[in-house]
This record gives C-alpha cells, sequence and structure tokens, in this order.
C-alpha cells in the first residue's frame, strides 16, 4: 500500500514568501486550478551562469507538467543532455484585476499564480512521450487532442518532451479591494477595482477549410 | 554630441533564437510597442544555482525597465547586495490566439513576446526612484500616478527599485493562421484561429469610496 497523496505541497525554504504569507497557499487543489486555467508558462532555466525565461505550452497531468519542443529548442537540448535533469522553475500567472488605491504605495495586482521548483527531465517513453503531447493539446482546448491528427513517427523523433514533477510548489492569490491606509481614505481619489479577464473571439476558420467543416462544441466551452 | 540610436537592438547569440527565426524581431518600435502593451513580466534570476521566475509589474521609461518591491523580497535584495548587479532575464507574453491545425504537431499560439537578458541594478537616486515608481504606476493605468497620493518618506524608504537597462532584447512574434502539411489539408477536422484577448470589466468602487468621486476618464480608456 501507498500513503495517500497529502492534500498540500510540503513548503519549503523556497516556496514560503519572505512578504505578503497570507497570500500563499500550498493546497493541491487550489495549485492544479490555476494551473487548469492556463496553458502557456513561463519557463526559468539557467545557462551558462545567467537565467532564461521562456514562455511555453505546457500540460498538466496528475502531478506532473510537460513541457514539449523542438528536439532542436535549446532548454529541452540541455535537459536531455544534463544528468540528472536540468533545474527549472516554472511560474503560471492570471491577472484578475487592478486594484487602485488612494496611495501609489498601495496600488496593486490582483492575480493567481503557481511557482514550481525542480528538476526537468527528457521523456523517452514512447507512450508517456504521446500522452503529454495529447495533454499539452488538451490543455489549450479540452478534447482537442481526439478531434485532430495525431503526430506521425516523424514528428515524434523532431519533438522533445520534458516533466517536471509538482513537488515544491506554492500557489500566490491576492483578492479584494485596495489596502489603503486609514488616513488616506478622504482623499479625492477614486479607488478600487478594475476586472480582468481573458477572453476569447469568435473562431475563424483556417483558409479553405471544407465549408461542410462545423466549429466544433469544445470551442463554445472555451 | 552622441551618436543616434540605433532602430533596432542589436542580436547577440542569447537572443537569435534555434529555430523560427523568421518570428524573431530587434527592431524598438516593436520591442516597445509589446512591452508598453503589458504591465506583468516574468522575471527571472538565479539563486544558489537554481533558476526562480516570479511575476512582478514593470514600468518601462525609454531604453530602461524599471522594477519595484519590498526592501525585504528576495530578488530586490539581492540586486542590492550583488557587485555588479544581479543577473535577471525579464520576458513579456501576449497571447493573441490559439491555432488550431489539422495535425496535432502543427498547433500553435499566436502571441508577442520580449525577452530582456541583462543585469539589474538597484536605484539609489531619489529622483529616479521617484520617477521609476510613477513609471510603474502609468504603465498598469496610463495617467494614474498624478490622480493618487505619492509615496511619503516611510513608503519610499521601504520600496527598493531595480533598473534593466534594455540592450539586450528580442521579440518574438507569430500571426496568422495555422501552417498545415498540404497532405493535411483534406482530414476532417475544424482548423482555424480562436482570437485571445485580455479585456477589462466595470471598476468596481473600493468600499466606501465617496458617491461624489466619479470612475476616472483615464480607466475608459483601457
Amino acid at each position: 500500500m501507498t500513503a495517500p497523496t497529502p492534500a498540500s505541497y510540503e513548503p519549503t525554504d523556497r516556496t514560503v514568501p519572505t512578504r505578503s504569507r497570507d497570500r500563499a497557499r500550498y493546497d493541491r487543489e487550489t495549485v492544479h486550478a490555476i494551473l487548469d486555467e492556463a496553458y502557456v508558462c513561463h519557463l526559468g532555466f539557467v545557462r551558462d551562469g545567467a537565467p532564461v525565461v521562456l514562455p511555453t505550452l505546457f500540460g498538466r497531468v496528475g502531478e506532473t507538467l510537460y513541457i514539449h519542443g523542438s528536439t532542436g529548442s535549446r532548454p529541452l537540448r540541455e535537459a536531455g543532455r544534463t544528468d540528472p535533469g536540468l533545474p527549472v522553475c516554472v511560474t503560471v500567472t492570471h491577472v484578475d484585476g487592478l486594484v487602485l488605491a488612494k496611495s501609489a504605495f498601495h496600488h496593486s495586482l490582483n492575480y493567481r499564480s503557481v511557482v514550481v521548483h525542480g528538476t526537468a527531465y527528457e521523456v523517452t517513453d514512447a507512450d508517456e512521450r504521446r500522452m503529454a503531447l495529447d495533454a499539452l493539446v488538451d490543455q489549450v482546448v479540452p478534447g482537442r487532442s481526439a478531434d485532430s491528427r495525431p503526430a506521425d513517427a516523424k514528428e515524434m523523433a523532431a519533438t522533445a518532451v520534458i516533466r517536471l514533477d509538482l513537488a515544491e510548489v506554492s500557489a500566490k492569490i491576492r483578492t479584494g479591494g485596495p489596502n489603503d491606509d486609514a488616513g488616506d481614505l478622504d482623499l479625492p481619489y477614486w479607488s478600487g477595482v478594475v476586472p480582468v479577464a481573458r477572453t476569447y473571439g469568435t473562431p475563424v476558420p483556417a483558409d479553405g477549410l471544407a465549408p461542410g467543416i462545423a466549429t466544433p462544441d469544445y470551442l463554445a466551452a472555451l
């Protein structure tokens, strides 16, 4: 018997913020929800001693994040070359609101973010690679991988996949209105929150798409 | 006389991608436009040999990015302590569309991103610090810094500001529809682009905001 998965990630020195600790969350449910609403992450790694941060797609499967790329792309090559793996930091951020306070100092954002520290490893198992690529497509549009042509052998050979287990993980969340100082409340400036959201427009069919192919229902769900 | 600023950033080994080079841009006009549409960046730095990526606000003033934080926050402390400065990578990403191809392999995003490599230095000059904090507020809501209470001496003392000059910089842009293989075009899957945008909702006044304070015009401009 294996022990049940704890409901929360264990905080570490790297995942406990030095300030605003009340904004930190470690429960898996919160972390998964923030990750699953996203499909772009910012992947950080170190090259020649300097940090590199690149935006890239990811897919979550259980307690693992998958990232893919060309076998020629630098971080993926380095994850494959490096033994034992490539130290990475993967960060996902949603902006939910602009927080305008009476004072410039208390201006802020409402946001939800997840930061994952760990080591990325190249995935070499053929089944896991295929599953990861489906997950990457479905992270963007749930249901899409089953409604497209799967990768053929040549495409699989051109694609590198790395995995990062969710172990050293934290979320950070800010919600609510401005935290103005009591002495500022009578100042004549507007204060409050401007909601921010990601929205999807009407799908635009590709040039030459056969007219008989209707817009799929899974796009309406976005 | 100083030489006129070149229209483009000089490509370097770090800013020339190993693939999709046709998506790379180096002209300042394109880079500035991508930066100015954003206010959240992902700041990468190295701590104990491992990468760290944190979302944070930034402001652009000419050829400089400013980032601020509590004097207690780790990266800002480290930028102040480290001589000569803290190596960083600052990345800004806009997602413009989901690109759904006939093949899973050719799925992609339309996006615009900027990656800045360099060294961040703590700003100690009082005037530059104040200007930078105004820029940070105005990056989020243009015109807002003049319509809020400026930081007082205590707030200034609690705030660290770092600067990163725009020198080693590249943008990357993908636009347009899916790049399907010719042999896939007759497959029965929908293909095309789902537009993605950041949108702003109706401003929500703070609890207790005096009813006489109207929503400012600069919020309507968002």
